[in-house]
Formats: structure tokens, C-alpha cells, sequence
């Protein structure tokens, strides 16, 4: 295997970071800053901008704008090298990274590769239900949403029909929430405009949580809250009710009921992946690694984990974080401070997260927030979030543009992005794969 | 085979439509006022704006901004019915169509289906080159670019990596045109930006054309216009220079020269289909078929094509009319009168081609442009142009909108839809599968 080309080698220390979601390109950006030599390194040459996945699955938004080319974000910086790269294999004694076009020595190595879909061993369900953990799998959603209409029209059998227009999420967190609640707005505006001639009245959309409630990493009112709206909405929302089975068609909950669709979007838990090079021991509860208050990886000095991967007890979180950005990006901030005061031989600092707020969107008008500094309520609440998170991605410049591009496709709902672009070159497989 | 389902009987006539572009579309949209009940098929759920696919191919605009959904464009046109189908077969006898979705009796057939990408027998160009006749071919062309450079980053051998980077475009039309221009400009503004361990001044664009000039359909005067103006952006244009092979990597002209780029777009010609259930004999040169100066074919009644796939002799156009959308939609105009004058008992009338003009862009401030009315240049005439055929397409609220939209990125270059999503559930085919 050959070093990866074009890389210089570096004036001072290298940093390697792999994984461009939050964490990873905070972190980037901020040690770009410190005189330090920085490589990101993702299988994607974008960012994908997870909390407005679901906007892509509904056709509200284009792919391109929650998309951000990592090139593009680095332009003006000229130390850090992006490429497009699976990381293979780490070796931390000799201080190597191996990837697909290559190897790399690091002084600094940073695991930032997040997490994907977890099934919990359900063979069936991962083989029939759709998930959401990318801009693609959104893309294949929202296709296969859309195809189903034109079955559904041609569908002359009752039953069958609405096995067709019948959409399922399983997972009462933000994801599902926010899913069930634009799913329930497309229904509403506008796919009868689109399908004059099928009976919407007929469609459901059920929401399936195994625990008690909604929401269950926010305050126990913003789950009532969501429950509430969504009802209103018309979403039928079955709390304690863990899936056990599906076939593509039928839904069979852990007490036995039955439901009929020919959509289920599984939104129902994540999982951390086996890092090749470092023992399963670094891996704890769903496959996270295991991280001290530094964010490093015990028994090794300069390998570090950050964001939803990186599983850290601190006394106001003894089971660890929560798997959002806001503790992604706090980590990557954190971190680029801790490194320059190692360079300069100084102590460390714990992390500490500072809970700024939670949110989830119901639908274009309603969203739940646990706020503690902030009571904004609605539209203005939604904004600021958005607007938050964006700072932790792009620059001042875009963030104008991408924000009032977003701002625009609110305004004009009832987007042109009902189209099923089915790539002439490429043949369907099954999503994983 | 059950009929197509959901469509009512229609109180009058019935006019199916095969076929969502420019021709199909602006039939549709003036038989909907005619008391006439339509049936609009395309394989796509969407109209592709086809004079700027190019932009998509380079990266300058996102796929949904030239995708226009179907059922959307017919929202209010009761009744319109729209399915997204293949045609399998025609009998016109039973005045029947087969579709996958089933049969359907018209009383009026109007084939607007189009061309596809013609590789004149070329078998080994056909395995290796790029088309460019869909929204999804130009997706792939621009995935295909991007990857070439992330892998030209990581090559070391310095002709391999040239390869990588140069592009070749066959065909002088004005597809090869605008497309060589576009990307000349994002030569010249983008990629050193996104790349800058590569050296862009050993990037080729060579653009291959068969004949002795450019723009074979406009004045000469333009192809002249446009063999400078490509040359000043340093486009390597090659006149007279027929490509005879294409195994991936090398190009052979008919004269013997090699050209080396692992990316050759191909766009030198256009080919109909035979249609199941007509004869052959219907077919004439590159298998368009054969109709009267009322759009009919030869030989059916209630048989008719328009658009690209048509090929009428008229004294102004005895080799047939070019293959642009103003004769599509001129055609759709009088046909649409031409059946009311029928349905009345009236005579019909003859098909005239008025040229209104034709333009191809060079590169965002260029254009070259035969307007026999009105002399406009650059960008006035780009606008007026591009309007003009935006009308034919969608009601007066859309076209504001999509305006804005297209000129919102016009303004905004360096988008960032530089975008490789590879979606995950789908594995690389060959074009045209």
C-alpha cells in the first residue's frame, strides 16, 4: 500500500479526523485555526446536514441544500486536506491511519465517524424497512413514497391500495417525530392536489415508540406535547409498542397486533460500528467508544473519539450523552482547545456539556423545545435552532445564503420536488448495501 | 391485461399523449381547455427541462430546478389525467394503447415520445461514453466528474492523473457547445478553488465535432462565433474530426489521432424508436417517424407524433424540421387548433415552422444567437430565450418562481452542488440501461 498522495508533509503536528458530520468538521475548522496540519477524512465529499434529513424524505427540501461540499467549507484554509476516503484500518502504535487510497501517519487521530441504523437484530425488519441516517437514504425515501402513489393509483383492489398509501415510522424520537409530523402535512396540502383521484382520507400514518412516551431524551412535557399535536394532526401514535416483525407489508408489534403498509421508516436506534485496529474493548453500550472527560480513547495517548460515537460518563451524564449535534459540536470545540494547551504543555481541561436546548418540529408550524435560557415558542424557536446549527458548518459568507434558500423553499411549500428521480444507470438494491 | 385503472369515461373524446417534454407537455396543457379528456404518459413522473441539462451535468444547477412534476403542472385541470407509465404497444385499429399499467382506448394518439442518444453503431463509444439526454444521465456525468478528481488527488503518475482530469465532448451541436463552455468555466473559477493540489493548467477540454464547423443547425456565422469564443476559454475545438472509438481511456478520430481523458461526453447525435404496433415503414431517417403537414402519420386517422420524433417535409424544411423545442411546441400549438377545427367539421390546416430564433450559451456571459426579429446579445438574450421556453412548461405563478430560482443560482455560482451522492441502495449500471 502506498502513503496517500499530494498530502505535504507537515510543518508541525498533523491531525487526522475521520468523519465530516458536526463533530468532525467543527473540529476542522477550529484546529485550522492552530498552526496544526489537518486531513478529514469522509466517504462523501459533503456534510450532510442531518436535522433537515427529514425534509428531503418529504420533498421539502432539495438534497443540495442540506449538502455542503467539505471542499468548498475549506477553501480559504490552507492546510487542511479533505479526501474522500473509507477508513480502513488504525494502527496506533505506529501511528497509522490505512484508507482505500492509502495509508497516513498522524500525530493526532480523531474518530468522528458517527453512527448508522440499528435493528436490533430484527433480520426482517432490516431487510424490508427503510431507514434515514443519510442524504441517499432520505433520497430513496422520499422515491419510494412517491412510487407507491403511482401503485396506489393503479390499484384496483381496496385493501391493497391502502396498504399502498399507509406509511409507518417506528421510533418516537426527534427523527420519527418530525417524520410523522410532515408526512401528516404532506397528506393534508398536498398530495391530494397531486392524486385527485385517490382518497386520502383513507391513508394513515402510524408512529410506533416501544418506551412510554415520546421525545424520551427531552423534558417529559415536550413528549405530552408531541403526542398531542400529532393526534391533532391525524398521526395515530401507539406508545408502548416495540416492533418485532416485518415483511414488507405487514407490521407485527411485540403484543401481537397487526398493521398493514407497504412504507416503514425505522427511525428506532443507532449503533456505533468496531473500529478496525482497536480492540472491541474501546466499544461499549451500542457499540460506542468508550472516551475518558478528554474525549480520548483509554490506553491510547493520541487517538480521541468525538460526537455520537464517542460514549463518555461525566457526573451529570453517568450513561453518557445524547446522540445530538449540540453535544457533537460542544466536543469538537472542546477538544481543539484542549489540543493547543497539550502543544503548549499545559493541563487539560474536563468537558463539561452545557445543555443549550432541544428541539423537535411538528410540522411547519409547531415545535417542542426545552429551551432553559430561551422561552421562543413556534416559528422563531425553529429558526434559531436551525440558524445554530448551521454556524457549526459553514462559514459567515454561506450561511446567508443557505439560510435564506431554506427560508425560501418554507415559503413556497408545495415545492416542484415531487419527482422521482430514478437514475437510469443504476438498478435498485436493498439500502445497506 | 386489465385497463388502466382509475381513469373515467371521458363525457367527449379522449386524447392520449406519449410523452411528458416540450411537445407532449404544451399539447396537453391546450387540449385540457378543449372539453377533450386527456391522458398524459410519460415513464418519468416529471417534465425535464432539456436546455439546461448541461448545467446540472457541470454543477451549476440542482436537478429539481429543471425537474417539473407532472401532476403539479395539472393540479388544476380536472380533466387531465397523468400516469407514470411505458408504452408497450399500439393497435391502432382498436384504437388501443398497452402500457404496463395496462390498455386504454383513445380516441386520439398523439406519440410525443423524443429521441434518445444516437452512438451511430459505435459499440465500444456506446460501453464507455456519457450520455447527456436526462436529468439522470446529466446527475451521472456530474457524479462521474467529480470522482475523476478525487481520484486525479490521489494518483501519482502524472499522465494517468491528466487523464483524469481531461474531458472530451463529441459533438459540436448546441449541447457540445454550452457543455464545453460550462465546463471551461469550471476550469477556470471552481475547481483550482476545490482542488488546489492539482494543477488545473494540464486540464484539457477538447471538443470533437464531425463536420467542418460548429452549431450545424445555426447560421454560419455563429458557428464561427462560437469556434472563437470557445477557443479564447481555451477549449481545444476540433473540426472535421469524426470520433471512431472510445474503449474508456483513448480516443481515436476517423483520421488515427489518440486523445487521452477517462471522461468523453457523448452528444453527436439523436435516434427515434420503432414503435410496437406500427409498421416500420412509418420510420424514415434516423428513425423518426414519418407524418403529414398536419402532424399525422401516414396511413392512421387519428395517429399523430410531434416534436422531436416527427418528421415532416415542408417546402421551408424538405429534410425535416431540427430537433428543438420550438418546433415541439409550435407543433403542439396547431395541433391542438387543428383538432378543434376537426371536431367541428372544419378543415385543417398546414404546419409552418416560424423560426423565432435559436441560442446556445458559451460560458455565463456568452451567447450566440440567430434571433431574426430582435438583436439581443449576452445575457438579455439568454434570459429572453430561456423564458420563452420556461412559458411553455408551466402556468404564469411557476414561472416567476423558477425564475427567480434560476437566476438566484446564476448569481450565486460556486453553488455548492458539487454534491457525490452516491446512493447507497443503488449499484453503477452502464448508461441506457
Amino acid at each position: 500500500m502506498q502513503q496517500i498522495a499530494n498530502i505535504p508533509n507537515p510543518v508541525n503536528k498533523r491531525m487526522v479526523i475521520v468523519g465530516g458530520g458536526f463533530a468532525g468538521l467543527q473540529l476542522a475548522r477550529k484546529c485550522a485555526r492552530h498552526n496544526m496540519q489537518v486531513v478529514l477524512i469522509d466517504r462523501n465529499n459533503y456534510h450532510q446536514f442531518q436535522p433537515l434529513f427529514y425534509q428531503v424524505a418529504t420533498a421539502g427540501l432539495e438534497p443540495s441544500s442540506i449538502s455542503f461540499p467539505l471542499r468548498k467549507i475549506f477553501h480559504e484554509k490552507n492546510d487542511v486536506h479533505f479526501r474522500m476516503a473509507k477508513l480502513e484500518e488504525v494502527d496506533p502504535q505506529k501511528q497509522m491511519v490505512y484508507t482505500n487510497l492509502g495509508y497516513l501517519e498522524y500525530d493526532y487521530l480523531v474518530l468522528a465517524t458517527g453512527v448508522s441504523t440499528n435493528y436490533f437484530g430484527l433480520e426482517n425488519v432490516k431487510k424490508n424497512a427503510i431507514p434515514m441516517k443519510s442524504v441517499s437514504e432520505a433520497i430513496y425515501l422520499r422515491n419510494r413514497i412517491l412510487e407507491n402513489y403511482e401503485k396506489a393509483l393503479n390499484e384496483t383492489d381496496e385493501e391493497a391500495q391502502q396498504a399502498l398509501m399507509n406509511i409507518v415510522i417506528v421510533g418516537g424520537g426527534p427523527t420519527g417525530v418530525e417524520l410523522a409530523g410532515a408526512l401528516a402535512e404532506m397528506r393534508k396540502y398536498i398530495l391530494p392536489k397531486d392524486y385527485p383521484e385517490l382518497d386520502f382520507s383513507k391513508m394513515q400514518i402510524y408512529l410506533f415508540e416501544a418506551g412510554d412516551r415520546l421525545l424520551q431524551g427531552m423534558l417529559e412535557k415536550s413528549g405530552e406535547e408531541a403526542y398531542q399535536s400529532l393526534g391533532k394532526m391525524g398521526v395515530q401514535v401507539y406508545l408502548n409498542r416495540p416492533v418485532e416483525d416485518y415483511d414488507g407489508e405487514q407490521i407485527m408489534t411485540k403484543q401481537g397486533e397487526n398493521f398493514r403498509a407497504k412504507t416503514l421508516i425505522w427511525t428506532a436506534g443507532v449503533t456505533g460500528r468496531a473500529i478496525q485496529g482497536l480492540p472491541d474493548s474501546v466499544l461499549t453500550r451500542s457499540n460506542r467508544i468508550h472516551v475518558d472527560q478528554y474525549n480520548r480513547i483509554k490506553g491510547y495517548k493520541n487517538v480521541f473519539a468525538i460526537g455520537d460515537i464517542a460514549y463518555m460518563e461525566t457526573p451529570q451524564y453517568p450513561n453518557g450523552h445524547p446522540q445530538v449535534a449540540q453535544v457533537a459540536i460542544q466536543q469538537a470545540q472542546h477538544l481543539s482547545k484542549n489540543l493547543v494547551r497539550y502543544e503548549r504543555g499545559q493541563d487539560m481541561k474536563l468537558f463539561f456539556y452545557e445543555d443549550r436546548g432541544t428541539m423537535a418540529t411538528i410540522g411547519r408550524h409547531r415545535a417542542v423545545a426545552d429551551l432553559p435560557l430561551i422561552h421562543l415558542r413556534g416559528f422563531a424557536a425553529w429558526i434559531l435552532w436551525l440558524f445554530v446549527h448551521l454556524m457549526a458548518i459553514v462559514g459567515v459568507k454561506n450561511r446567508f445564503f443557505i439560510f435564506i434558500n431554506w427560508m425560501w423553499n418554507y415559503i413556497t411549500y408545495d415545492q416542484s420536488l415531487r419527482v422521482l428521480i430514478r437514475p437510469k444507470m443504476f438498478r435498485y438494491n436493498k439500502p445497506g448495501e
